[in-house]
């Protein structure tokens, strides 16, 4: 395997036109679009048509005249494409966190006789904050369990109201079986909850199949929707009406403009909406959710995998004796869109990567993360990121102070 | 008083400069910035900054290198400003609902053995709406007593957890003495709560000097943000360590890139944020700030009330025997920045005066709302407005089927 074999993969590679539609900066090897998506170029044009047009022109006619007043609705029904869900069982709204405790609180007003949510303790730490805030909330009767992933099975028993898990590990990219797992928890008489943070836009994912109950994920990571843009929610059909949820604002009344003083949730899916929808960031995810639409998530997901073994190969053989362990599933099945390693020396090894224009991130205490989004992401930029590595190891150029300062966010 | 005379007013206005700082139809008459503010020309090109040079070329390092981290307190610290607040004691995030939500449950908190919240019934809905959602998920134990206006002052007693108030009422523009009752309830061991959506950048506000103790606000109205901008909240320096609030989002944990599992609050204010800021909606929201900041509240303010009561006594002189009645306090140091009248078919009026270009709003039942923003309605604009409506009343041309259709928003 060399560069010049990767440059026969770019070219055979059936999704290869969409590349040209994200605007990627010179220079730059990105492989944090799990961290943050790249822009599309229809993102900006229509962004500005909202400010120009809809906003400036427009003005508060657009709620209706600009279908201003449809974005949750419309934007949700195209992520629940992606997600493998009934149209009317997505809303975009909110932040993930917020629309975690939305349906939450949902499920376990649904199992008033069990007191556990269980999940594990490397779940995406705003899910475990937003639980432990629901509980201390709701009175201190109900526990968060953490067990790590492989006693989840046995953990699972006639005191659990819910599992809530996130089907993609953040640091390390392995994958639950959501069908397998949900089916486990309905058959003890739980309910399951799964955060796609990870998943959405990067993996297969079968909501209404697999049995889901509940389903929260992000705008901004694998379905390009921009920066803090909104996230989305999923409740399954069977559920909607059982339970009107505690954040109950007048965008998620049946009838909002008629300012009554009592709140009566709307129909279906809708009384997940609590206050005014971002026009701005989610008409820019719009457009990252039909780019993503457009793309056959069988060649997605069959090139997700191919860069996800392609980086592993290599970074075990060119980068051999350096201290990096894989971290990931080898199993390309069992592993979302990227692969993470770790290095005792983690942090300041990305930092240098990052001076070099190969923009992965670490993730505490000794993961180095790489994102792969088949969109956008070249087998070509695989072979040369892992050659920056290898140059970075092989000369220990990282070990300066100047890549051990903690910034904010790496 | 004629035309010729609000041409002078409007050249002898010591804020006539801003103007030109907003985009503004032609053919329009826009009385609605109490709905959605008009649209800042620097929105437009930060925006497409954010996007184009932070989003695209920047991408996941923005984080840091674009101030996007900052975002949410340094845009609260310049509403801070604008509404009389300690810099450290306001931030952006979230919907105005949600924010509510959060204050809501922080006075509740504070108050174990009193378990009412006292409002008006004609408080904007969704503050009601989330009163009742957050009431029933607490188990029922606390009551929203709805009393009017006038009888507040004596239903406050030894039951009274919080006084939650919106300071301008939405409908008629009446205001609350913020001072008077914020000291009343604490006289009494109660709490007080402010939505300030009709307020901020629209009258005079002094959050602290008054004696608020929390507050909620909207960012896309009189702050001129953008559709669906992020709100705010203010929590009270000496409130703010008090509690942490159950929307226990990553982003206000102590120190949210250490990943750990259990949630410990930022200190200050910080607590109050949840998930990712939303970074277009931000942005924009931070032009419509530092504009509404280089004005002067005083200029504002004289201006607000100049333009109220020149468009009463223009439409009670000139509209005279067509069925209008003022619903807004004459007096314009009781009411906000708008001046609203009733007719029983207000509706189709309000219809037929965006037809013609004069933008304001219906509430139900029956109130015409319009709402001046001195920062860009002039009074060459309140005249030709009531010109606009006296024709439409004197030949009856509102009273056409095509008026009296009711769309999502009006």
């Amino acid at each position: 395997m060399n560069r010049d074999d990767c440059i026969r993969l770019d070219a055979a590679d059936p999704l290869r036109d969409f590349r040209g539609k994200f605007d990627l900066p010179q220079g730059v090897i990105y492989l944090d679009g799990n961290s943050l998506g790249a822009m599309p170029h229809s993102a900006k044009s229509r962004v500005e048509q909202v400010i120009t047009e809809e906003w400036g022109e427009g003005l508060i006619r657009s709620w209706n005249t600009a279908g201003w007043m449809d974005l949750p609705k419309r934007v949700g029904a195209g992520i629940a494409e992606i997600v493998g869900a009934a149209s009317d069982s997505v809303i975009s709204a909110d932040s993930t966190s917020v629309n975690l405790f939305k349906v939450l609180s949902a499920a376990l007003a649904m199992q008033p006789g069990r007191r556990v949510i269980l999940s594990e303790p490397d779940n995406f730490p705003t899910d475990l904050y937003m639980a432990q805030g629901l509980i201390a909330q709701l009175g201190g009767r109900h526990e968060l369990k953490l067990v790590t992933a492989k006693d989840i099975p046995a953990a699972i028993d006639a005191d659990t109201a819910v599992v809530m898990l996130t089907h993609v590990n953040y640091r390390t990219g392995a994958m639950h079986d959501m069908k397998s797992l949900s089916a486990l928890a309905h058959e003890r008489g739980a309910l399951a909850l799964w955060d796609l943070a990870h998943s959405a836009g990067a993996v297969p994912v079968h909501l209404d199949a697999d049995g889901a109950d509940f389903a929260v994920g992000c705008g901004y990571k694998f379905l390009n929707g921009g920066p803090g843009a909104p996230a989305f929610l999923y409740v399954a059909k069977r559920h909607q009406e059982k339970f009107a949820q505690p954040l109950s604002g007048w965008l998620g009344h049946a009838a909002p403009f008629e300012f009554e003083s009592g709140y009566r949730p709307a129909p279906g899916i809708g009384r997940y909406l609590c206050g005014t929808p971002t026009v701005l960031g989610m008409s820019a995810l719009e457009e990252g959710v039909n780019l993503m639409r457009s793309a056959d998530m069988k060649q997605l997901r069959a090139k997700s995998i191919a860069l996800g073994d392609l980086f592993i190969r290599l970074v075990e053989e060119r980068c051999a004796g350096h201290g990096l362990g894989l971290a990931s599933p080898r199993d390309g099945a069992k592993r979302g869109s990227q692969a993470s390693f770790t290095h005792h020396d983690g942090f300041p090894i990305m930092q240098a990567l990052i001076a070099r224009g190969v923009i992965g991130d670490f993730r505490a205490p000794d993961i180095l993360r790489f994102g792969f989004t088949p969109l956008y992401t070249s087998y070509v930029d695989v072979w040369d990121a892992v050659e920056i590595l290898r140059g970075i190891l092989t000369t220990g150029i990282w070990d300066r102070a100047e890549f051990r300062k903690r910034g904010a966010v790496t």
